[in-house]
């Protein structure tokens, strides 16, 4: 019988960023970046793509993210490909958040919770990004899951992306006594939700992040209640900066935050010695501003 | 070169509908059903149940829906096993909506439309279904890419679960003159933005569907300007029924409505002539319910 999970997703991030700073680098082998690393657009050119990543990366950050659909561009060959750049990944000591944004409701999502945190499966991930659109509740199974065995989820809750805002922004609304009021944005309703998951709602604190773009200002809720993992997307191409994204994380607890890089890594190209010192001073550059 | 696409995916529906009838079928081979059937929890068997509900379902029903988490519970292995149902479900005539719900932004939102919606890849399908939580607009590589060769994209936008009504009824607003004004709900921006663009937006008219769920009561949106397929769960175990489901879509055009059923047919059990007379009964009575 394994020992009771006492502790959860959060912590283990925490102390892995402690060591190594607060980057997690993409591992994102779409078409154009096979093509200019030489690599051919196959499962083969995948697999290598991913596990040169891993061996950049495995002594110089904490956590990778292997982009799952441009392992499905693939399909099954593709999936195969990457169960082996996540073993490897698992193997080199490495946080795993497999970036699936997945969403379904009942035994559908319970299936989609097995396949990304069920330690029997080969895509298991120590995390496995989500999409809240059948709402909170609806993904339970995986935060349940999730919580068993220390891993985590996050939810993507304010994108990167400026055609989301209308929908994540929007503000929840209820009828009492005949009368419509308005309530808080469909953003700070999930990160509070997200909240009070992490202050007792489950098994184990720390279980359940969100996705938090750092091209954002600061909505209503504070970011420093979230009790879980905050993981930024949108430094670089998207026009985040370095500067910005502290300001916007600055209350949050140490090591309670994980910037995504993915372009202005993989951009060194294959050369690994090139690819392992890009990444080396990404997250130098982040545990400087971050603290 | 091959010839202009000048019929969509709502076209390809509604002559389907109108030889078959209204229902779309699901391929949902959960651990349960699987034991149920007596089936292994396997690859081979997930491969099995798929074909088994093809064989059963190709000269019943209109269109087949597998359900991807089933399959993607088994990772590569199970995803092998979809690659070989849809190419029989393909072969013996039938539309084929693949339920995988996904949802991100630029050049990965294209890596998952080529996977889903590319006519060269081993999992394409006639339809695919998308979370719209990252905006309309993110999806639209999707959209062209199905467009281009009659496909379709059908987009979660009322669920038929109740966790996702908050989000999904939340009010959006806009700011002018200083003002915070609020305008329609999320649900029912989509349904316009989505009307919108099967009436000029796109190359092929009704190639974007919703997903509108059996079990709600009517928007604001008038369901009979959306231009293309609506998908309906709900029937059955969540509590819809066929006269509700019938009033919801009243106004909708001949071989508009697509409603899903799945459990009430899987449970027939593996036996085929059962499970070809239950999908039977069940098309016949939504084509009276629907007219």
């Amino acid at each position: 019988m394994p020992d009771p999970v006492t502790e959860g997703f959060a912590v283990r991030v925490a102390r892995a960023v402690a060591v190594r700073g607060p980057l997690c680098a993409g591992i994102d082998p779409s078409a154009d970046l096979l093509a200019q690393w030489g690599l051919p657009d196959s499962a083969d050119g995948l697999r290598t793509f991913g596990l040169r990543c891993v061996e950049a990366f495995a002594d110089v950050v904490p956590a990778v993210k292997p982009q799952v659909a441009f392992f499905e561009r693939l399909a099954a060959a593709g999936i195969g490909a990457l169960e082996s750049v996540m073993a490897a990944a698992r193997e080199a000591g490495l946080l795993v958040i497999a970036d699936a944004k997945r969403g379904d409701i009942g035994s559908t999502m319970e299936a989609y919770a097995s396949a990304w945190l069920d330690p029997s499966s080969p895509l298991v991930a120590d995390a496995v990004t989500l999409l809240p659109y059948m709402g909170l509740g609806s993904l339970r199974p995986a935060f349940d899951l999730a919580a068993s065995s220390g891993r985590g989820v996050i939810v993507v809750v304010r994108g990167s992306n400026p055609e989301g805002r209308s929908i994540q922004e929007a503000v929840t609304s209820f009828r009492g006594n005949g009368e419509l009021f308005h309530g808080p944005s469909v953003e700070d309703v999930l990160l509070q939700g997200i909240g009070d998951l992490n202050r007792g709602g489950l098994a184990v604190p720390g279980t359940v992040g969100a996705v938090v773009g750092a091209t954002l200002q600061p909505s209503q809720f504070d970011l420093a209640g979230l009790g879980g993992v905050i993981l930024a997307p949108g430094v670089g191409a998207q026009g985040g900066t370095v500067e910005g994204t502290a300001r916007l994380f600055a209350g949050c607890p140490p090591g309670g935050v994980l910037v995504n890089v993915s372009r202005s890594v993989l951009g060194a190209g294959p050369d690994l010695g090139a690819l392992k010192r890009t990444a080396s001073a990404a997250c130098e550059e982040m545990s400087r501003a971050l603290g």
